[in-house]
């Protein structure tokens, strides 16, 4: 009945709270999401692919596009660019299918300023002794690290206020529910969906 | 972790979309939804129980919650009145529990006046076909009478702009799952929960 565009999910959280953790057990049901594939200026290794695993670019091409703001975030990282290619998200988009972001805080920060129309949700962990575990589990990492990464992760929970949902990650399935809930939930606000529906029915008005 | 408020649902739509059979579909599955209970001035039946079925007023009790603004919408049906109390959706919401109300568009959107913080959901007929199907197949109606409820239906639609949530009752099973998505959504709205999470966990970091 309608002709609907796609929405861009953003999940983001403080580092440690287990964004990939949910977001691979989203994946990993039945979903019609489309992960957002990130661009990278890197070489390309051994069994990956051009458009499946990321967008391959020359440091120049990359430079480029950040002069254009064809990314909707980027970041440096040990020498090497990555970020998030404008065209492919809002191509997606345009095909009618929601594309699914999973990134930093800062990322999200960014994308926020280049998308303000997506969803940006945010996964909160559900206690500080949790989230402390889960950063001393991850590695070996020092007491003095613990304690920065610990810092870093308030500063995070701060920026909270830039998102539009809240989901705490105490069980996976859960949180990865309740994602989905808000994905299928957003489809349905009036905002995005009154107009073409009015438009629907007064065609079989007339 | 959170101490959290519930939540005023209230469904609507134009009459023959089916608001009742999604209600009665939705109240059959396991939910944690306590379903509105209407306040009346009409005699107590054999079977009812005051307070399960309505709450019985006289009709003076009933005006002089009129009069202060005790009620979150009434009617007057056939010398009666009836109407949703305030008092009860309010002890019920501070409880933590959420409320749900299945009602004409009507009476929404005075609840909107009286309560904007509820959640307000439209349910939106597939088709006018099929409107016209169902309005159709409820009786005996004179093809005048159906042609003004058609007619009647077109004014409530227009009322859509007033709602949070369009959800199309295509299907009465994905109508129920999407309003179920609602219900879960709108607890992890961030303007809901973020200052009671960051509050839990800065006691945890102090």
């Amino acid at each position: 009945m309608i002709d609907e565009k796609g929405i861009l999910f953003v999940l983001s959280g403080p580092s440690g709270v287990g964004k990939g953790t949910v977001r691979k057990s989203l994946f990993d049901r039945a979903t019609d999401l489309k992960y957002s594939i990130s661009m990278t200026t890197r070489s390309i290794r051994e069994g990956e692919k051009e458009g499946t695993d990321y967008f391959y670019k020359t440091k120049q091409e990359f430079e480029d596009l950040i002069k254009k703001n064809r990314l909707l975030e980027y970041a440096e990282y040990v020498g090497n660019y990555y970020g998030t290619p404008r065209d492919y998200v809002e191509e997606t988009l345009d095909h009618g299918k929601d594309v699914f972001l999973e990134i930093e805080v800062q990322g999200a920060l960014q994308v926020k300023e280049n998308f303000p129309q997506g969803v940006f949700i945010f996964l909160f962990p559900p206690s500080l002794e949790e989230l402390k575990n889960r950063i001393i589990n991850r590695g070996t990492e020092s007491e003095e690290l613990v304690k920065n990464r610990l810092i870093a992760a308030k500063t995070e929970i701060e920026m909270m206020d830039a998102y539009d949902y809240v989901v705490v990650n105490d069980e996976i399935e859960t949180a990865v529910q309740k994602i989905q809930s808000i994905v299928q939930s957003e489809h349905c606000k009036r905002e995005r969906v009154a107009k073409q529906y009015k438009k629907a029915l007064e065609a079989d008005f007339s």
